[in-house]
């Protein structure tokens, strides 16, 4: 039993009881009240995460508790089953949802307050009734972590939970994820996934739903929907503008969330959308070079190398940044230069060292938009005689989750180099639109 | 006298040259034919630099050179003084350029070759002769460097030959400089200019002349108009369209790249540019809130702390990496953050470690987009209780120029972190306006 299962067990507390919470931490003290939520089995076991009266979720150090006061114990809950509530219909496809954590899985247990009923059938058909209408829905809950905590071996955990369920009969999967880091977990699958023939849809929201403005129905309704389109491919699906018109699907590779705060916030970046998707079940595919549905049973490739770094090149930055990950053994960099693909003169002695021990030093560009060329100036002459691989348009994010995967099967650095040119998932675009810049 | 020097003394070469170097690096020969260009005071000293037929420059470490042929001897130049080709046009105000060296300056002397000449009277006439129709210039090449060596020794001096400049009778100045760090130069001129009433306009260009869609001439013209404004901020000047049609002028805090090649690269974030500028011209400004010229004196506040390091959370990033500017005794750190402003939560310890060793640790977003946001989730509240200073909707690259100059100032904690959130040059907006995003 882990130190938070314990804590509830002496405080006498349960799943869904109304507390009054006092914390202590570095001579502060902290008071909330909220719903006590369910801990979950991939959490470090050391954290209370209470679900406060702003519809937000707060975790809380079991150590800093200095005092808990049971305000209202929960109702006891009628348990029914999923199938009883909604039975399958007939002709309609079959979608999974993957809950994993995030604002828009909080939108869909608001109204109980305990995160592990976002995915009962009841909380599900309250918060978004009109899903059931489109698809049979199988919910899965597989855990609850922040997206900020996203790692490598979640990633894994999703990417077999995904061929599990596709293999099994889906028709398509929905991945409800945080929007913070959800770009890098949909390169990740888009690259561990091999031999895909049906929708892999992660969606978010930017906004609970303790305000007006949450985009979390409008997303999961055209998440479901993409989900059951003629389409095999990892995408993200997120509001197309700021209004409630229209979502756009974004190929996992080459999508990146571009603003803090705005429902609007996720971007394809030197490539176009897939397809724009109205709520009412409208689908209009922008492009044709995306891969339809087929039968393909689908793998998981999930060799990961998690020795590897992302950095950023300004002025100013010291050689010894270059050499620290050398030092400490990581396989590969990936370096956001500037410009073109540069970094300062200085830094390609400990580059070069870098290439020299092995290490994979792969080059982007923190312009974001275009393509990293460095054949035009001395300075990416010499960053290529040094052993740097110029990783095209793809960017740093995907480049970075790329460059692990391709170090999980390699450290041959002809190998490595072959497969971070390779375009595996459409994280390459052979040339640059004119018209994908800022869009 | 350093290798270079030595070097073409040795081998009787003069700027000017056309030659043939065979360079031997690491095993790989490889054969250049080019113009020789003065070797910079600035410079390392170990570097011979060579003008291509491409039009670009190459550096080769003089070490490397194994052999050097002159095909063509530099014929005797014709000295004529500057005064004696242009003399000052009365009514005309006085703007002086500032040449630092980055494709603009190489565009300019792409004539002869040589970058010593690129501000001689001839070949500004020759380039861009429209500009002394606008003003009496006064040219200065202060050194030539790549934007990607730029580091704050170089924006020290350049605010002070800017400031000696406006003190002695200069309406303006105009800086060429390379496009890849532009937008950290203008950052630190905004912070270290201090009582600025003139323009001090930054201007660069994507392309360099031997290609026909060059920007150099428009980008100089409307970098010198703006320099007549009726203004007095530090701002990037530079092609507000793919077209030949009109500049947009950034503020110098919130521009940046946003694209490798594109000529309408930079753009302004989480702002509005300050003005559209035609060649022939007009000058519209697109907002009220600007500082308009005046005649106080500038002075240079230079204060500058080197050990601060800019930082990119990624999923996967090790709390060591904190540990280790913390280990090597850096003062501040500028995290871009995921999302709102977060970083996984396996990191708080480190960087609460980083603050109480007196560390300035600074959020900033990836998303570039939006404002930070640390009240939001619980993330977020933990960062703020381990001392992060949120960074409202400064640019990553900004704030990390800032703290630079903060440190230089003070030490103290409750300082560091009020000087963070004071806006000195409009680097903070005090709302985000809707119609900024992607623009």
């Amino acid at each position: 039993m882990r130190k938070v299962e314990r804590f509830m067990r002496d405080k006498n507390l349960e799943v869904g009881d109304y507390v009054r919470i006092i914390e202590k931490e570095n001579g502060n003290t902290s008071v909330y009240e909220g719903i006590v939520m369910n801990p979950y089995e991939l959490s470090s076991g050391e954290t209370l995460t209470l679900k406060l009266d702003n519809g937000y979720n707060i975790g809380i150090l079991v150590d800093q508790i200095v005092s808990v006061e049971i305000i209202e114990k929960v109702a006891p809950r009628e348990e029914l089953k999923f199938e009883e509530v909604f039975p399958k219909k007939p002709g309609l496809p079959s979608v999974a949802i993957i809950g994993t954590g995030g604002t828009i899985a909080s939108r869909i247990d608001y109204k109980t307050g305990a995160v592990h009923a976002a995915f009962t059938a009841e909380e599900l058909a309250k918060a978004v009734p009109e899903i059931f209408d489109i698809a049979n829905i199988t919910p899965k809950l597989l855990f609850n972590i922040m997206s900020e905590d996203m790692r490598p071996e979640y990633w894994i955990r999703i990417a077999h939970e995904v061929a599990r369920m596709l293999n099994n009969g889906e028709d398509g999967v929905v991945i409800a994820h945080g929007t913070d880091t959800m770009a890098y977990t949909a390169s990740a699958l888009s690259f561990m996934l091999r031999d895909l023939g049906k929708p892999v849809i992660l969606v978010g929201s930017q906004r609970s739903s303790d305000r007006p403005s949450s985009d979390a129905a409008m997303n999961l309704i055209c998440s479901v929907r993409m989900a059951t389109a003629d389409f095999g491919e990892v995408a993200i699906v997120m509001h197309g503008e700021t209004g409630d018109t229209y979502c756009l699907a974004h190929r996992g590779t080459k999508a990146r969330k571009m603003h803090t705060s705005r429902r609007d916030a996720f971007r394809s970046i030197n490539d176009i959308p897939l397809a724009r998707i109205w709520p009412d079940g409208r689908i209009e595919f922008l492009r044709k070079d995306y891969r339809k549905r087929t039968e393909s049973e689908v793998w998981v490739d999930d060799e990961m190398e998690e020795r590897v770094a992302l950095v950023k090149a300004f002025p100013g930055i010291q050689p010894e940044v270059i050499d620290f990950f050398v030092d400490r053994g990581y396989k590969g960099l990936v370096i956001e230069g500037t410009g073109l693909g540069h970094v300062p003169t200085y830094l390609i002695e400990s580059i070069r060292r870098a290439t020299e021990e092995g290490i994979a030093v792969c080059m982007t560009s923190q312009c974001l938009y275009g393509r990293v060329n460095l054949n035009v100036y001395s300075t990416g002459r010499r960053l290529l005689k040094a052993g740097v691989i110029p990783c095209e348009d793809m960017l740093p994010e995907t480049a970075y989750v790329k460059l692990m995967w391709v170090l999980g099967h390699t450290d041959d650095p002809r190998e490595v180099r072959e497969m971070m040119l390779t375009n595996y998932a459409g994280e390459i675009t052979p040339y640059t639109r004119f018209d994908t810049f800022l869009r």
